[in-house]
């Protein structure tokens, strides 16, 4: 096992992600739309005090007939944006295909949890050196995920930042069911640094806020959450995505 | 509906739990084993700063071989202790044919997960004025909890304290998958104070802290923990008892 | 344990069910709502094979404002029934208070799901000599299930007829999981009979004729169905109640 | 939606699976371990009845460091069973950069429950004509399964035999909960042919048979079944891996 219970950091450009660094605020939209959106609510998530910027641009949908993002002219935008705010940038990969545009252009590449057990992938993105954030499988065990950090990093990469986004249970008052339980025991399992997408963690605006703070409170370092200028016209997973001032008094709400 | 979603305090003694409360801490055995044991603990909880204690008399055991707890003279016991510490005492409930005797002696009537769904239990209690704590069932939903709550309020009662402690999940890491985000959503919902179950949420003593620091940051107004001077001796549910230095530092972790 | 892992058989008037009775097959609605609809259903049920008749008087449910069943009332119908059609009879117990009457008039005292884990209730019904139904809880695993059964048995009855029901997961298509493989299981490891429920176990009724040839195809010893002359106009579970048409034709279809 | 609730047939050589065909047996080992090994078994399930001949070449394991399975070595082992005794085989693609050569040389594709919602991989499929052999994912739902079938027929693929696996419950007795509800539904919803795994289902050899015939009889169009002529020396899956005589007395079970 490459992942030997030691404490790591992860870094991102000039971020520190992990025991020595500070709670990282990654935010965004879910979906890429467009050129003015992505920069305008970059411009806004950096101006309330985030650190990275999200934002899909392809975009794993269930149904084949719904959007399935704006591929790589997302990515320019988005690139555009990194460039006007400064903001290292998040996007998920689906298809190696697209990996080495990927390793040139994105500053940390999404695995997201349909494929956290895409083995061929999660190879594919451990022969790089990116830094890699893993989603939790939809229903994947602590020791399914501890392995699939393995697969990235048996394959050469410890870049991994790991992501707690809610696991499936039969509770529906929530899209998903939060198990913050996961950040402590991922990081004592593999020294990685964890963070929590309390977004599809909760599928709910009015619950995002608070356990933001719960997330931080059991050691979370940092979290990935979905914020839009105008959520109400998000194309994609607007019950779960906040206005920039709700992510204003989030942020300022924790004890960073 | 009774419970109209106003906030509501629950009062045991001097101590009031709720909105205008301060996070309550109910500490003690898994099971009252003798006289000297429950004594002894009620002590070391309360100089630790407990504020109430808890202890199973009469034990819902899945196997009907294993120990049942020692009934009513674990209760003579728990009042004793009561008697020295002047501590409040909190205890399970699971036959009405013990009702009155736990009226009259019990500060607060446990209704222990595998009960929330007896609903001749429920509407039993309901008929007395004394405050209840009611934990989710095992694997109940919130709409669920929320009914089994009305159930009591219905009958006459809405001195009612919620507990989360887990469900059922395929997570098998963890006993039970705690599930914060129901501290948030309960309270908008029923206007009742709830309180968290660390010991039950993750069946580990090393995640019992931690996560008595997530729940309190998403609003629990207080923890019910498995506490021993001996952990490893404890006859039930040894593994997520921890010992009283522990539970010295986890409260003296808490902003209370 | 006194559940030893031999063959029983169950016996309910001239009935016999499990290891050298042939499927017995119970039907009815799934509340008792008044006097002509039960005897009209009794009529119809045994006209077209069933063996038994159920009908509930006591009615758990969730929301308490909802029907609660006509009680007693509800029970002198049903014998009623019985009388016109000589079908036993099989009706729900949720309290202990009412456990004698039940002795004397009932054929089959059911256990619902919700009370699969109280251990009162369950001792008080293994203090007498009624056959009981007992169902499996609603995310009751295997060995929870032979416990309580095995609470029973303690109590000194082994006259116990299980009977599988779905179980909660995440699926939401069907109400619940119906989990065939619990048929072969239970019966290996108690020796008791097992019996399926395909309305519950699915919550719709055009998978009830195909799932219980499902059910017989794997060795259930019977099967109870919710049927009603008229189910549109059933006051609970129509979504999973069949007509009397449905239930001649799943009855002709059975190897039976 | 190109899959249109029509009943459809999927031809694999000379056999027809669905609506027109009698039910398929596939059979073999859980991995192709040599030569001699394959070439034994796949003679033997001739012999017994099985039609088609499973096999996996490429394995996803949880653990990074497992056996992971031979490659194409593995694949021309099979091409040789399958040339000595005519039985069309079926084995996973895992990774699209394969896709050529399972397009050339293998008879039915397997997407195994790992991948379902690998979109890249089941468009990459979806534009071959190959008949693909679609797992139900781990945790998905019925409408994911649906949207995953279709992920492949809108690229332009509607040879689709779907199969049912079982699902992650609580439950541990089995490895999983097999959904056998799931076939009718899959059925009627898609038009697509239906399989059952009771291998992966139950996890256990004693409990392949006995749920192998439930599958039948609510309706699947066949099985795929983990056999081997020394299970106990299998290097993968053991457990749920049954000998020879137990697959023909299986066989020989149905009423086929």
């Amino acid at each position: 096992m490459r992942l030997l219970k030691e404490d790591r950091n992860v870094r991102v450009d000039s971020v520190t992600i992990g025991i020595d660094g500070k709670p990282v605020i990654i935010a965004g939209p879910c979906s890429v739309e467009g050129r003015d959106q992505i920069i305008e609510i970059a411009k806004a998530v950096k101006e309330v005090g985030a650190t990275m910027l999200r934002g899909g641009v392809f975009k794993p949908r269930t149904n084949p007939y719904d959007f399935q993002g704006l591929g790589l002219e997302g990515l320019e935008y988005m690139l555009e944006a990194k460039k006007i705010t400064g903001l290292p940038i998040v996007t998920e990969l689906m298809d190696d295909k697209y990996l080495d545009i990927f390793v040139d252009k994105v500053d940390v590449i999404q695995i997201g949890s349909r494929n956290m057990y895409n083995y061929a992938l999660l190879r594919a993105v451990g022969e790089t050196k990116k830094p890699i954030l893993l989603k939790r499988g939809i229903s994947a065990t602590i020791k399914e995920w501890i392995m699939a950090a393995e697969h990235i990093a048996k394959a050469g990469n410890d870049q991994i930042i790991l992501c707690e986004r809610g696991i499936r249970t039969y509770e529906d008052y929530t899209r998903n069911t939060l198990d913050l339980t996961a950040v402590p025991i991922m990081k004592r399992e593999t020294g990685l640094p964890v963070i929590v997408d309390p977004s599809h963690g909760t599928g709910r605006r009015d619950l995002i806020e608070v356990m933001s703070k719960a997330a931080i409170a059991c050691g979370a370092d940092g979290l990935i959450i979905e914020a839009h200028t105008s959520p109400d016209l998000a194309v994609s997973d607007k019950e779960q995505t906040i206005d920039i001032e709700t992510l204003r008094q989030l942020i300022k709400g924790l004890p960073l």
